[in-house]
């Protein structure tokens, strides 16, 4: 069996313990390739993937390998995170489990994202949280937000967060969106400091394509989970959809959601 | 075939128009009763029924017929509403195809409102927007919410709102509560002037049970669709869940759904 | 010198404190009367008041007894609070300075609030924190606002807020208004629940007047501080201004606003 | 007497009516400069300021000339705005009793932003409607706000506005932050998608002094009026306290503040 093992190459503490695990792992005959994001991802095709560091990390790895469709399990090294399962300190307990493939997986419906020129796609893009459409300087963009084909109305502001369930713990609640059980499959779309007061979140169905248009934009970025950064050019136009595939998380204890909510809305470090 | 006519009774128009259409009808040869809310449910099952008013006496009717799994049309009078499908204008137009049954059906999730007092449950009501727990004073309600055994934490403030999607358009909206998508199953959580400033809307997946357990509630009513009035007792808890059964909408004009929020946001009435 | 000792008749520590604290300036020759809230406001002027209880004492307090421009000293008993100025167990520190007049003086604007039934005043109250005008039933009111003459608009919702700074941090902070420094005279106006989602609270100056006028509003009640209740009959109308007199809080101890502000947005008990 | 006619280099119209005037005024033998925004400000004194243009127009002429003293009238051009006293049609109509010196003038209050890196300032300015402490890239900032020596907290999130009254219905009404009257003098503190779900806007009285210290805070910029930027280093702390000068705008017609909100609310253009 073949493992990859993830960390964040920020995070030194992260990195020693992905040589500890990779050690251990290797003296029980498993195959282990590491993957700390200074380099391309790794092409050997793993059975399992064992993620080291935060909630940024898991959103590395689920942008880099969730279309394998290969389980991953989020190991939570020193703050509070929303995305991983179990604790590092936990690691040698539940280990055993783990290789014996002894788990639940729960799936979380990942987003693809689609930029078009023209009626041309130039790039895709996978990701978990949210994708991000925003000015970078004080100008207030424009666009049009299309809901599988009903035009919605055009907004005026600062961007637009458009966000799976899970990433609605993200961004999207900082600015002002609601928190949405990562059980239910949903688009969660928050403008950001929107000009025309009236404007709420959306939460929209799975099944929707959503499409954002330009209307005034001359600087505009799009941000792909915090961590892949595009520059908007006034001609593109950007589609969202439900990603065929899901990403697989590894559950190896249940961790209550909601329990977690009240630490997240007063702001707690690390969620 | 027995058609089965429901209006307002506050309203003199849709009173009128219920008569006329039951004489049209029933010189077509259906059978046809009438229910303007005076008195108890009719007890005759129809095979189809048309609700002649604005969102009010469709939701008075799918709280009391709702369960019976029987089609419903909703023929707007006078006030733009979400929950019609055709204006009362358009009835002569699409008659005919609505008594040959052609047409297809939109379902929408009830919630199923349970009241407990110690373990007996001491009532259950259906509803397709909303049931609202909340003071009538100026004191504030302190409680419990607990989602599928997951103690949340404690609200203070004026109340809550448990919402459906289709609800979640009306008082819910209000109340700072997201517009959800009509086509998502889901319950909308939204807190009624939050003492504590930090509480935000919850979407809840609607496999999930919600509890509701009061703290300090020395006055309480719960209002289920605005319609139905309950004085809680500090020993009552309620519980929440998706209904079994679901409203049958009838769909005769794709009628857009996003093009519609707009206008809501900005209060236009009926809406 | 005579001295008022009020205190909360609902909390017994309150009633017990005062009979202590009434015997203990006995001794010192001065005259004390007490009041506890059970009866009609003390006659005999004082030329000090001591409160001892939470924000709800000093509420009163102040409706009862501001105009007559006595200063007055909040000991705060138990709880957090942003009105009083010590706490119980310093009181005895501070006792000797209180009585020999050695303090400074924080002077809050108040609330007159003036009912008029068509052209005639049928109530006039003071008060410190807020007036508000609410539905008790879930039934929407719908009203207009006039700001000095100027028409704003028509609100429909829950209701309306009008709070002084002072009480910006009590339930208009709730219903979503902003924090106001207390040093700053203004009129808070924070809608509850609006239908129209682009309403926003508002601060206006002082020297305003603001008037309340009902479109609909079958059922509607004006609460006073949270204490005094009255029954709106739909011919209503009500104006607030600025008081004329100004509550005299008396200041022994530096007691530093913007750091008590987290612990209210996080809806600490007391606050 | 000496005229200075301010317009909009990036708006012809406006760069053509200020040709106009300015030949008529000099027919009428005014000496008359004008600033088209391309160079320096003018150095001769004027006696009058004539702003042909928008707000935007507006703000730079506050923000260069503000500090003489000068009364300056806005004079709107093609869209609504809140400090424009008339519209270029009626210019004709008032210009006589504006050359007479027939007017009454609104003061307002202006910030004063300087920045400080150790103890030295290094930069000072006045602006009339906002500072903005803000990320020009998903990255969170992290800073610490300080009222006249009182430490708030902490904020995490997109950054912070302060505001005077007169820039409430500008960018931080946008963020969430509430209405205030222009005739009341405050600072108004908004924070911009704030992670801290329990953050709200506070309105702070003139007399303080605000200071603003960042935590984490690798890239930032600091906008004043949307018109100026500056980036910001880590090391640097923000001052921001009244101005000793007032804004001074002729008033020749009487432009209710209130009647206009509802028209800001719903995002007019020009606004």
């Amino acid at each position: 069996m073949r493992i990859l093992v993830l960390n964040n190459r920020y995070k030194e503490a992260t990195e020693y313990m992905a040589g500890q695990l990779a050690a251990q792992l290797r003296a029980l005959h498993f195959e282990v390739d590491i993957d700390n994001g200074r380099m391309e991802p790794v092409q050997n095709k793993p059975d399992l993937m064992i993620v080291l560091g935060g909630d940024g990390t898991i959103l590395r790895a689920a942008r880099q390998y969730g279309q394998t469709g290969i389980p991953m399990l989020g190991v939570n090294m020193g703050t509070v995170g929303f995305l991983s399962n179990i604790e590092i300190n936990e690691l040698e307990f539940y280990l055993e489990r783990l290789l014996n493939l002894d788990y639940t997986v729960d799936e979380r419906m990942m987003l693809e994202i689609s930029i078009y020129h023209d009626k041309r796609a130039i790039s895709k893009n996978y990701c978990l949280n949210e994708v991000v459409f925003k000015s970078p300087t004080p100008r207030m963009l424009s666009f049009i937000l299309d809901v599988s084909g009903q035009v919605m109305s055009t907004y005026r502001g600062d961007g637009l967060i458009i966000a799976s369930s899970t990433g609605s713990t993200a961004y999207s609640l900082s600015a002002g969106g609601p928190v949405v059980d990562p059980q239910l499959e949903a688009f969660v779309v928050t403008p950001i400091a929107s000009h025309i007061t009236s404007k709420r979140p959306l939460v929209v169905a799975p099944e929707r394509v959503l499409s954002l248009t330009p209307l005034e934009c001359s600087e505009a970025v799009i941000c792909i989970d915090g961590q892949v950064k595009i520059d908007f050019e006034p001609e593109y136009r950007i589609i969202i959809e439900k990603a065929a595939h899901k990403l697989q998380l590894i559950n190896l204890k249940k961790k209550p959601f909601y329990n977690l909510i009240d630490a997240r809305l007063l702001g707690k470090q690390g969620l």
